[in-house]
This record gives C-alpha cells, structure tokens and sequence, in this order.
C-alpha cells in the first residue's frame, strides 16, 4: 500500500461523512429546491480542496461552480453536475431519499450515483494526490452545473459567455460511469441527443359525470390515439420522416459493438424481464441500444388516479415524452417533425410543449488521449478489463460543452449496474466509491504524460 | 300561500343548516371516509322525522339506512345514498368541498347534488306534510344506501335479504334529477348499466433511468397500445363482438327522443365545447347520449406527473374505465368480451381488473303510475313542463332494487344543468332545491290518489 493508498484509507470515515454531507442536501433542479445551498456547499468543498474557486451566475438558471487547480503540459475539464432527479415516488424508498443511509456496503441517496458521488470522489482524489504525490501534474477544471436533470438547459449560454475558460482544454472528463452486470468497469465516449416533450389534450372547460361521455369529447381518448400513432407496438416510431434522419452506423462504429460483452442473461434476470424489445439480442440489440432513436412516454396523467373508482370525464390529459435522439436529429427538428405529424392526422388539437431546449447528440474519437487514458488507468486499477462504449444510450450536454470546442470526452465513474439512477434507492457501492479515487489517480497520470 | 309553503317558508334557515350539516360530513365511500358517521346522521335525522327508521348492516359493506312512515294504499319506495364521490382534484375548488358555502344562491359541497339535496329534501317535504295536511296518504320506505358511488356492490345483497321489506312497492322514487339548460325539470325513467374496470401493464421490476427504453419494455406505451384498440379516433367502441350485443332502440323508444327539447347550442356553450362527438346534432344525438354504450377512460397514470422533466422509463402504467352499458350488455359479459379482446391482439400481459361488481340496465315502462304521478306533480310544481327521458345517461342500481322485483321507478330532483356532480364545485340552487320540496308533496299526493 503507497501513500496515497493509506491517505485515502485513514480519511475514509471523514470521506464518507463529506459525500453524505452533498447528498443530505435535496438539490432538485426540476423543482427548484436546495439548488442555492448546494452550490454553497460544492463552492466550499472546492475552496478547502485549494482550488481557485467561484460560482459564476448564468441569467435566469442555476450557476455553475466553477474551479481550477494544478498545472502542468496538459488541461483536464472535469464535468459534474450538484443536481439531482426528483426523489418521487417517495413511498418505494427503502430508506429517504436524503437519508444518506448506509446499509450492506452501500450509500442510499438520491444523486449518490448520478453524480455527486462521482463529483466527491473526483475532489477527494485529486485532495489525496496533493497531499501524498504533491504537485498535480496537469490542470484541472472543474465545471460544476445545476441543471443537468433539466437538459442543462443554460450551459450553452455559460459556454458562450465563459468561452475563453474551456478553449483549449486536451481533454474532459465526463460525470458518470459505473460496472456492468459483470463488474467490468464501463468507459463510454459521447451521448444521445434528447428532446422532453409534454403533449397536452383537452377538453369540456370542467370535469364531467362520465355518464356524458357519450357525445362529449375524453381528452384522454384523444391522447391515446395521437399516442399511438408514434409508435407502433414493434418499438418503430412513426413519427413523419423521423427515422429518415437516422444516419446508419459506421461499420466502425458497428465493429466498436464487438467489443463489448454485454450480459444478457444477467441483465434480464437484473431486471426481471423476459426478453429485450423485438426479442433482440447480441450486436442486434446493442445497436438499437445504442445507436437508434427512442420515443419514451415517461408520465401520463389524466382524471382519478386514487383508490377506488371515480366515473368522471377528464378534461385534461397529457403525457411526457423523452426521445433520445442520435445522428443526424436535432431536437428542434424532432419537435418540428411531431408537430406535423399530429397535426396531419387531426391532432392538431393536442398542444405540444418542449419542455427543455433539448441536446444534441455528441461523440468523441475513440482514439483520443483522453478516452487511451481512461481505458489504461482502468485497467490498472480495476479487476476486470474496462469495457469501451461509443456512446451511452442516455443524454447530456458533451455537444455544448466539449464537442463543438473540440474536446474530446470521455465517462467512468462510481456507478455498479443497479445503482438506479433517475429511481428509488438509488445507490453506489462503497467499495467502488473507493476504487474510483484511485482510478483518478491513475488517470491523472496517465493523461499528464 | 297554503299551510305547507308557510312552513316551509317559517323553516327555511333551519332546513338549509340541516342540508349544510350533511354536507360538510365527508361521506366518500371510494376513501371508506365518514360511512359510519354519515349512516348516524342519516338515522338521526328519519328518527327526528318520526320514522321508523334503523340501521340494517351489509356484510363487508356500507350499512343501509331504512325507514318506514306513513300508511295508504300504496307504497312509494324513496331511493337514496348517503355516500358521495371523491372531492378531487381539491385545488379547483373554490370553497372546500366540506364546507358548503352558500354564494349567489347556491350552495357548494360535495354530493350536494349528487345525492344529500335530494335525500334531505325529500325528508324535509314529509316532514313539513305531516305538519301542515296530515298524517301521510300511503307508505313511504326511505332505502338511503352507502355505496352508490362505488357500484352499490353490496345492494343486491342487502335486496336479497331483506325482500320482504321492498316486495310489492307500487313505485320507487330514484335518487337524482335536474333542470336543463332551459329550465325544464328533466324526468327520467331508467338507468344504464356499467362495468369500472382497471387495466395495469408492468414493465421491469423498477423504474429504470429512460435510456434503457431502447431494449426494456415500456408499460405505458403497452397501455397506450392496447387502449388503442378499444375505440377508434370517431368514438367506435371496437371490442370484439361488444356492438352486437347492443339491442337497437324500439319505435317506441325513438319515438320519446322527439318529445326531448335539448338545447344543443346552450349545452355546448355551458361545456366550452365547439361540437358534439361526431358532430351529432338532433335524434342521433340523442340516441347516442341515452341508447349507446360508452367506454371512458376516467383515469390514466404512468412514470412521473410532476413539474418539470423526469426522464424515467416506468414499470407500472394503468388507466381506469368505465363502460355504460344498454341493452343486453352486462357487467360480466363486457369484462369476458374486454379479456378476450385483448388476449386475442397480443395484449394477455394486461391485467384486467373489474373494480366493482358493475350494474345492469333497467328501463321503467313511461306510463306507469309512479311515472305519470311525476310528471303530473312536476306540471303543477315548475313554471316549465317536464322533459321525460326514457333512460339516464348515467347508472345505478335499479335493476336490483327495482325492475328484478317489479318495481317501476322515476327520477327527479332538485339538482340543475351545471351541479357538476362527480366534479369540483358541485352546487345546488336553493330556489330548486325549496321547490323540490313542494314537488315532494305533490308527488305524494297524486301518487296516493
């Protein structure tokens, strides 16, 4: 054991008590709630690090924290984010959401994995690295936002207004990464674009006895049936000209596929399900994984949803919809192609609301320095070889921030494969949360040579 | 002004504390809220009347109130319940729910109209008859039940046990009735069936972060999928076999549409609405709202319905629905049909859920005696002729109380075109409701004659 090894050891109780500490703080961004006070709190666990430290206002949104420490050839951005999901449904947590709680090796928070985990374990390492390895042999920057849950929907006007701060950066590191079903740390190089729609739908100007639904307009008909002309019951979205912007994979890209042991069987089993969608399976299912498009209904809502019956008819019915987007959709075009294609066939009734500017779809060289020194200070730290992702299936703002600087990016972290993120009883496994200080260790030095 | 109307008059603050005291105890048998309380009210205020009245319990159910008073000739049954529907969605009340607040000459509760006006009236109106003309012309049998609003599930139980109280009733007052949009009381003369029932998809054993949506089965969009496929974008119910069970209308039945003045124009403008499904107009309307079956969807959730964007990909989605039934549908035919229906399209991972034990239709012949006491009363009482529908559009439990034991049955009541029952700011007028009472004493007396 070095010293770095046996700094991080005889500080693990305080390590803990600091990340319990940033996930008893609710930071909600899609509810406005903590959102001052953590950045508070990340602000000040920056400046105890040593690093040059401020918050910087971006108008009408959260601010970003914003830091820098070492120097040296070469400039890491380090990408996290202080907000957090909502924690509901709150009735299927085993134990709060801002409880904090520690139960068989693992730390129960919502965020713990998506990302303030990652956010501690990045600052402690870098504390560690300072106070046994002495000097940091890069640049760091840490670029912290408030409202990555949202769609990052303000990050581009701070990458417009802080410019001159991320020019020139070799590299980033980006927020998440965990271990698959077979403990194989995954590294991944770029995101999905993303495009959150609510459709709403309604009807009479009240609720009525359900006895006048038989010539009064169901706004929640209504919306089933423009529902289901999105997609058809084999996972194809129907959405106009939607999948002829689809841009087919590289046979670089599909070889990139081959390298990626994806456990079905463990996965399934995971998650209780018989069969993927269409009944995929090996390269097949991690392409639609991967490189195809979704159109996710992730709420829906409308009349009595309590117990029992109420023989009402709604007035108002919508649903919120994710489509995760890849080349060449935008998300402005998405909602310009659902528009038409509501309107076109007699819903143009149903008002569709982007509810978030939306992302753009990103990726990085698989060749890049950053991404060669994440894979090899995996492999130096971690049993199992790192596996290397092309891109994850879920979205975030790499495009603004990295991607049109000319940055490449790339993603690892404390995550496991049922850490739940987005869902109750979120969790990291402290063993991991361990493993991930050293692997950032490792990775500054491999990326500082 | 007679004797009756000076009492009514003298009584008047008095008779609207005693409606205000039902109202504001809550009574939601869906939420089991207040049943027994409500039950103790119910028997307090027969007893007060000199009724012999009693609580007669219901195995596993709300116990029903029965009273008897009076002695004649003949026997008229008055049907009521003292259960109310759910208060939801509270924040579009503009007094709560439990306070009846009096504004402009209303007064503003749940159940008001549907159904404690009518009940208290009706026992306000023997009371001020007995005080003003006399001992009663026939006996009155007061059944004020406690699960109207969740199916009367266990109605027929209690009919079936206590047969001889009801068997050889001459007629039966039912629980409801209103004035139409141009002031005519309506009176109605049948009810149709319904079967509630819910439909729950469930996708992975949580709720998994959206990315997954590309290979993970989504719950809502199965619900969505099969929903589509019970009723078509023009309101065509398409169950399997579901319309050849619906009996077309007689001549005669057609026939007592043309005798409804329905003023299209004014309902439309009073709902907010540009048109009518289908654009139906005239007797085919009205053949839609009073001889047609219905599926409504009356409630619908899924994922995350708060503020703001969750991107969760759900594993749990339901919607609830109702179906008013006519001829010769039934409960358990309709929820075989439903299963079969959806089995047959791919959609057996459906559950399907009849949440009620569901009600038959019932059709009282419209020149029974009760009937034509009811609309002979009702010229006498209101400035405007009556309207007869030969059927409600909406349900309850007629055929057990009444049809299956040769009891024909008429409604009428003091509710108005827009009590929104089953929906917030439900009201009743207190100029309706002080000439229901005298309506009551009519009825009585051309009843008894």
């Amino acid at each position: 054991m070095d010293k770095f090894q046996q700094y991080v050891n005889a500080n693990q109780d305080r390590f803990i008590a600091e990340l319990q500490d940033f996930c008893r703080q609710p930071s909600v961004a899609a509810q406005n709630w903590g959102m001052s006070e953590m950045a508070d709190k990340v602000l000040a666990r920056l400046q105890k690090l040593g690093a040059r430290a401020q918050i910087i206002p971006v108008a009408d949104g959260a601010p970003v924290v914003y830091a820098e420490i070492g120097e040296g050839k070469r400039t890491l951005v380090i990408y996290d984010h202080y907000d957090v999901q909502p924690p509901e449904p709150l009735e299927l947590w085993e134990s709060g959401p801002w409880d904090a709680a520690i139960r068989d090796g693992k730390l129960f928070a919502r965020g713990v994995a998506d990302n303030k985990g990652n956010l501690m374990c990045r600052i402690q390492a870098v504390e560690a690295y300072r106070a046994t390895l002495g000097a940091l042999p890069l640049k760091i920057k840490f670029v912290v936002e408030g409202e990555e849950e949202i769609g990052s929907i303000h990050l581009p006007q701070f990458v417009k207004e802080n410019r001159a701060l991320l020019e020139g950066a070799d590299g980033c590191l980006w927020e998440a990464g965990y271990k698959d079903v077979n403990e194989r740390p995954v590294i991944s190089c770029g995101v999905k674009g993303i495009a959150y729609v609510e459709l709403h739908a309604r009807g009479a100007n009240r609720d009525l006895h359900s006895a006048n639904a038989a010539i009064v307009v169901n706004p929640a008909w209504r919306l089933t049936w423009a529902l289901a002309t999105l997609k058809d019951a084999d996972d194809n979205i129907l959405v106009d000209d939607f999948m002829k912007h689809v841009r087919a994979p590289t046979d670089a890209e599909m070889d990139a596929l081959e390298t990626i042991p994806y456990d079905e069987d463990k996965v399934k089993a995971d998650l209780g399900i018989k069969s993927f969608i269409r009944n995929l399976t090996g390269i097949e299912l991690l392409k639609k994984y991967l490189y195809e498009p979704t159109c996710t209904i992730c709420g829906l809502y409308s009349g009595y949803i309590g117990e029992g019956s109420k023989t009402v008819l709604p007035n108002h019915a919508f649903a919120k919809i994710d489509f995760r987007l890849v080349p060449d959709l935008s998300p402005d075009l998405v909602v310009d192609l659902l528009k038409k294609h509501l309107a076109r066939r007699g819903f143009a009734d149903i008002e569709v609301v982007l509810t978030e500017t939306g992302e753009e779809v990103a990726r990085s060289p698989l060749d890049s320095a950053v991404v060669r020194a994440a894979i090899e200070a995996a492999k130096r730290v971690y049993p199992q070889a790192p596996v290397v992702y092309p891109t994850m299936a879920g979205s975030g703002p790499m495009y603004p921030l990295c991607q049109q600087l000319g940055i490449p990016a790339v993603g690892a972290g404390v995550g496991w494969h049922d850490s739940r993120s987005h869902a109750p009883n979120e969790s990291v496994r402290l063993a991991d949360y361990f493993e991930g200080i050293e692997f950032i260790r490792e990775l500054i030095d491999q990326f500082a040579r």
